[in-house]
């Protein structure tokens, strides 16, 4: 019985087509090429201006940037998930599907209400790497449910949360005019709670019968540092990804850069003290190393300084160890939240601190340190608006975040709960015999062979 | 014997030292920097014109794209390659060692016929680029023969596949000044259809001798996945690293982009369709998401739109995975075709697909829709030569490709099936053992220790 | 009491924290953005020139072959070292502390002697480079010792080298004008023979009791064959991320890309060679192969020709290999030099050819092939210095490199010998366990869960 409820043969091919056919006829309706993308309007000089040269297409500016960020979506997400020892394919193979999805429903989501020219809206380098982004969103909040979920209900989710990231980008960039070119708030404190939200909903009781797969092995804790690192490197382009051309771009890549740096030793150091025999613990390396590209994502094209920048990624780190430690299991007995990758400490509480980092900073900064510089990084300050009513925006986005988050976690947790999506039973989460055709162990091992793997044991017993 | 035939000892290093030194000696009598790279020549001024400033130089419009195809080709084919439980070391090995070969060759080839300049082949960035996708080209007919082959056969493989590859390209873009950017034809339909003719004339009836080693095990697959989505993220690089600046590269990475992307769901729903359980399976997974970038590769620089991308993506992927399921055994049984890594789904009927898109697209194609930016794709269609005529030509070079392919492919067939080059006996294929040294299991796990290694039980049986 | 004794708790914390602390206490006094980060610098226009256009700030110039560098950093060097069966997570996991760690303190350091304008470090994308340049230096010391140290000693050993490494450096290229863009004698030779040194001083006679430990188990070569390939591939980026602009980056990574390929080629050769079998031997293969890049180190920037670069790199593949087979077990068993990742034969001989290469093509330069691109490579050669005294500095940079690298690490290795850093006993050396919680075996694996982990069974007897 719990075999066939979580049988996909219709429902994922299903959902699958129906999405993308629709996609496709929302794309070919409504979008079209922008202008640096395009073969006639790139080559079009107009009375008053002659072509623009081919290095200063949009592309040069930021391909690069949209590479690595990129990798950090599928390989730093994918892999970062594969820590646990059962849930490799589906850590990887989910995380392609909903990426997969999601930067294609992005695109129309955040087009619809920032992107529209004339009645299209325009694709280019820029609209990849904000997909992307929303993208991450959608993955932290992955990371909340991990394991308990099939992969129609991410869908699903990935469906709701892709068009309430894009309401909430729209009231903080283009009617707060708040700066978050990282996405402190509106990727990670957005994603975060929104998946705390939506796993609080789902509740398992009695998830500790799937308890012995939800530990890692000596192997998936490797193929996970490759997802750790590399979300660790290629941060600063992430930061950088969407800033202004010049400076603004450099700045923040560096800011980036000594931030997690900074916050690579704080680490270090908290594992080894919260631990009574000083023992290092994967799951911090794994993910509170990262924090300090998180909470520079707000203030990352400020004028924060390398110092600034280490201060942050220090305090980010240790916050998110002790996270970890000493927050986590309260969360799961006291308010019920089951969250398998512990995206609140890595993306919920250094997010909040990033976009506490972005009033600081906002409030913090002068028309003598900017220049003619200041019009890239704070646009809409003027006499009308000085920098204190920019921080206090900056402030209004945080709380609008965490209530669209929340708000929005809840109502599509509800929507998720509904029994006809094959969900997998409390016994077998975690694992990844219940949507794909494993392989055998290794021939010529008899023994191990011989050996039942947890799924078909459970199926035995379920 | 069998092991005595396999011993490589005096073989490989022949074989490579002799091909270096030849490789060294022709690029010492005919290669040389191309001015882009040159210190005397980029800083020539002459009457007419002063230097280029620094940031015109070839190296910066392309030199990120070339590490995106660096990494397809050494991380993306190598690790994709790994699924074989018992074949990873000569999965990644010998394709290192094979590419590191072939680029070299190739640069000489594709100088020879198409990069001389006096008596000179020139070498910079877009030599490198184009060296890389011929190797590519090489990569996909190891796919064909993968775990059947000693590495001196692939070596010898590719000395053939080379030169024909690069003359299968000179008829395509110089004769027939046929598009073809991405490689649906040069690539992936060459490498597919050469591969198949090879694996076919070297067809072994009792290749389930070695049946037990031909599937993977948990963590094979993962590491294969890493291949998979380096292939997949990179694409949008592959194919737009040597189209024409500015717009054409930007355009020819976003169709790429939606391609994949739509391609990646119509994967997993065919994936879950045709199991009778509703699982996904790995192999598709891993092979047929990517389809969808092999099918833009002729058209992807073309204005063939998102949504034109997407439907050739979900296309693409549709076919690849229904191949896998229901073609790939028919294949096997009636026409004797054992494709070890199914490159027929993967390369081959998508790269006939993109041919036939890019003949479909430049057939629709119109001086309207691409202005003035007509000549960067279309440099050849004039009042003598109009859109059908290029349609034409691209139908004749898909013909010109296959025949190519399939020729080469089988006298290239006979050739490797020339009992000198210590191919592995039908019991020992997909096994390391025979061309490592093999480390012993995990040290402490004495019941695992005690456990035979296939090689070492087929050994004592052999 | 040997338990005892590596207990992390306090000391990894202590050193962590105070090292962060001062960090930031000196980034705070001491630096600040360069211009081309920083909003007021970029954007101002003085009276004799207008801003520079966006595409000329640095950061575009270099910033993809930062991210390469720091790939190979971070994933190369990390995982290169993965090769060990049970010291998975020390490798990735110390190697990126103390990356982490370094690239801070380099940056200082470096600032300090070449780096200071008035009396400000200045931070933008080439001190990045430089500092993970720098950094690269300290983990190929960190090859030597591997398995051997704790993370404590591994800070300690980057504090002092680190040091050293910026004052060889400014000797080396402000003192004798020398070249050594891609850091043959300033990052390769100076860190293998520091490292050795250190690794000599701190000899182990009873080293073998955790000789079970010091070999490769399957899945653990393929995690090092990432490493391996991943500086493989991004070596031209690393030899050219701070060559001139233009022609110079151009020629560099054209170089450094054939050199590999070369040597390639010779390391499958000698591998299988020297093996009595003829099988390839994956140390050979993740080590020898990448010899070639440190090769074309010092000249890969001067006009080299494609033709050299083949030649150096086919040379440095076989003195590597041959290394690896003959040379290492007389370092050990005579010189007591236990070198746990061969880093004399991937570093250290092929650092010195490099130097050697780097003095001959010096003297074989000529105004007439370098034009008026001379400047750019030779910036001082002039009719008072001419290309003969250039090769002299060259000579006797690579006399000081040497000396300070073996003095140094006399001296700190007899630091590193002190009580009271933790150091593993040598029966548990290469361990994961005493620095680290592990997981457990893979859960419904029974027999598997019942067998001792090495370190359980040595901790009883220990």
């Amino acid at each position: 019985m719990a075999e066939h409820a979580t049988n996909m043969r219709l429902k994922l091919p299903i959902v699958c087509i129906v999405l993308e056919v629709i996609l496709i006829i929302l794309f070919g309706t409504l979008v079209e090429y922008q202008s640096d993308a395009h073969a006639r309007d790139w080559h079009r000089s107009d009375l008053n201006k002659t072509k623009k040269p081919d290095y200063e297409n949009e592309f040069y500016y930021r391909y690069p940037s949209f590479q690595d960020v990129h990798v950090m979506i599928f390989i730093g997400f994918g892999f970062l998930m594969t820590f646990l020892q059962r849930y490799g394919f589906s850590s990887v193979g989910f995380n392609f599907l909903v990426a997969a999805f999601s930067l294609q429903w992005a695109t129309l989501m955040q087009g619809f209400l920032h992107g529209m020219h004339g009645n299209k809206i325009e694709v280019g380098v820029e609209s990849m790497i904000n997909a992307d982004f929303c993208t991450g969103s959608v993955l932290i909040s992955f990371g909340a449910v991990l394991g308990k979920t099939s992969p129609v209900q991410l869908l699903v989710m990935a469906i709701f949360e892709v068009a309430l990231f894009a309401i909430n980008e729209f009231i903080l960039l283009s009617v707060f005019y708040a700066k978050d070119a990282g996405g402190s708030m509106t990727i990670h404190t957005f994603g975060a709670y929104f998946g705390l939200m939506v796993t609080r909903v789902l509740y398992r009781e009695n998830l500790d019968k799937s308890k012995s797969r939800s530990t890692s092995v000596y192997h998936s804790d490797l193929f996970a540092m490759i997802g750790t690192i590399y979300l660790w490197m290629f941060w600063p382009s992430f930061n950088s990804a969407i800033t202004a051309h010049g400076d603004d771009q450099h700045r923040t890549a560096l800011n980036t850069y000594y931030s997690l740096a900074a916050c690579t030793l704080a680490t270090y150091a908290f594992s080894a003290l919260v631990n009574h025999e000083g023992k290092l613990d994967m799951v911090h390396i794994q993910n509170a190393a990262l924090a300090g590209g998180v909470a520079v994502g707000t203030a990352g094209e400020m004028m924060l300084t390398p110092f600034g920048s280490m201060i942050v990624g220090f305090l980010a780190g240790t916050i998110s160890v002790l996270g970890y430690k000493y927050l986590s299991p309260v969360l799961e007995s006291k308010l019920k939240i089951q969250d398998t990758c512990g995206v609140h400490n890595l993306h919920g509480m250094p997010g909040v601190l990033g976009a506490i980092v972005g009033i600081i900073t906002s409030v913090a900064a002068s028309h003598e340190v900017y220049g003619k510089g200041l019009g890239d990084v704070f646009d809409k300050v003027s006499p009308e608006r000085d920098f204190s009513a920019q921080a206090g925006m900056q402030a209004a986005s945080l709380g609008v975040t965490l209530g669209i988050a929340l708000l929005g976690g809840l109502l599509v947790g509800f929507i998720l709960k509904l029994p006809i999506y094959g969900a997998p039973p409390d016994t077998l989460c975690y694992e990844d015999a219940i949507y794909w055709e494993l392989p055998g162990e290794e021939s010529g091992s008899e023994e191990l062979a011989s050996v039942k793997t947890p799924d078909e044991s459970e199926k035995l017993n379920g």
